[in-house]
């Protein structure tokens, strides 16, 4: 089980939209499936050109080690060793800050993850958020409640 | 002067639709502005982990060397040598085969490609075409009259 | 859905039975579930030290593309030069002969793959099935009927 | 003299075992001859698709220094950069945190290493020193007495 492209499609408009709306800097959104593998991608216009990688990148990583992108940022913390060999084992697609975010659907079944990048990384964070529940979708990122 | 969002997002959707319509095996469309980075990418359910690589590798070979792919496959068969060569450098992203199409204007200003992947390579061009097509841009292969 | 540990590691013992059982060659054999990650690799005493590597090549590549050994043998003879941007692409991980095998449920969903290598690529692909039949799912290389 | 395949599985499925009945995250374990190439892999249902790399990288790191990973901290605490250079030159198979450990008969001949990743590092070294001892071989982690 794994995010259809309609599914994927939705969290990118919408997404991009909230971006719009919040006069964030312009962003690129990346949906993957829970392989790593992308589904859907768009990157606003004035977006760099590293940003489909870094928004890539958000999403392979959380998906990659199976926890969240604060999760990580704790064990980063904890002992950057093993976060700099998670990088160069992962050739960068190791991401602890935030805008990577687990979708799940109701049933709490993991789907695939959302990268967002463009704008400060909290910023980023409610761009995926606002696209996982556009469409009809659950979000984890780890500072749940 | 490089492609829109706007733009990529309508060639995506649209040459996926062909390739539904066709019945083609289900296919990832990935659209590149000139400097060689993605804007918009979709990967229709059933399409491999690869593809978006592969669609992605098809339109940055042609804009990376400035000629299309039966330019490309012309050399390639002139001179085996260059071709390996030029694959390796790239990291495989020079694909000889058809499936990447160059974007212009209606004043032939270069906005882009795009590629895809999934069917046959001659099936994968066709949806390209549509989806530049459906966008009133104008593509080119290197088979035009 | 995917591939379970259990029935990965039943694929991994039975295929290996059937080489030794055979005479073959030592073996490695490796299964993948759908997004290319491993779930359980076996070497046999005396496998050689790149045929883990070889081993979960086969079963990546036609993962990757989601078309089986002799489709991708087929598109080799058709055009070396897409065969030649595959393996650079993918660092070397689409292999086009017999080996790698599509793991699929009774219903037809899939599950993974597994790639088998050390010995001549038939009887490779033939401890695979065998593997494959053991956990009782169901085979896909291509020559079937 | 190397560690044979029903060692290596021996190891695999006690280590994860021994994950299960702790109650840790699920786990992937990875067994490497002294040469540094896989033996047996097993990842439990739910640990990401880094974990096997992870878990390779942290047996091969130690095996290629030819020190334990306490050794290899206390280096990197010492000399940051050797540690940055260390990881860069085995492309992150470098891994300090505890979790790869030595095996060896009881005459103390190397036989290989495990690696364990996907819980707290200490938590996967239990279950590497759990898998091993189930092999009836003696671990070397550089906490030992």
């Amino acid at each position: 089980m794994t995010i259809s492209l309609e599914q994927a499609q939705t969290i990118v408009r919408a997404a991009l939209e909230h971006g719009t709306e919040q006069g964030f800097q312009p962003l690129t959104v990346a949906v993957l499936d829970t392989g790593g593998a992308l589904v859907a991608l768009g990157r606003q216009d004035g977006s760099g050109y590293l940003r489909p990688d870094l928004a890539t990148a958000k999403a392979w990583g959380i998906l990659g080690m199976g926890i969240n992108n604060r999760a990580l940022a704790a064990r980063a913390a904890d002992s950057p060793d093993i976060y700099t060999s998670l990088v160069a084992l992962s050739g960068g697609k190791i991401v602890s800050v935030p805008g990577g975010v687990f979708i799940r659907d109701a049933q709490g079944t993991l789907l695939g993850a959302v990268g967002v990048s463009g704008d400060a990384s909290l910023n980023d964070e409610a761009a995926a958020l606002a696209g996982i529940a556009a469409a009809g979708l659950v979000s984890e990122t780890g500072a749940e409640g």
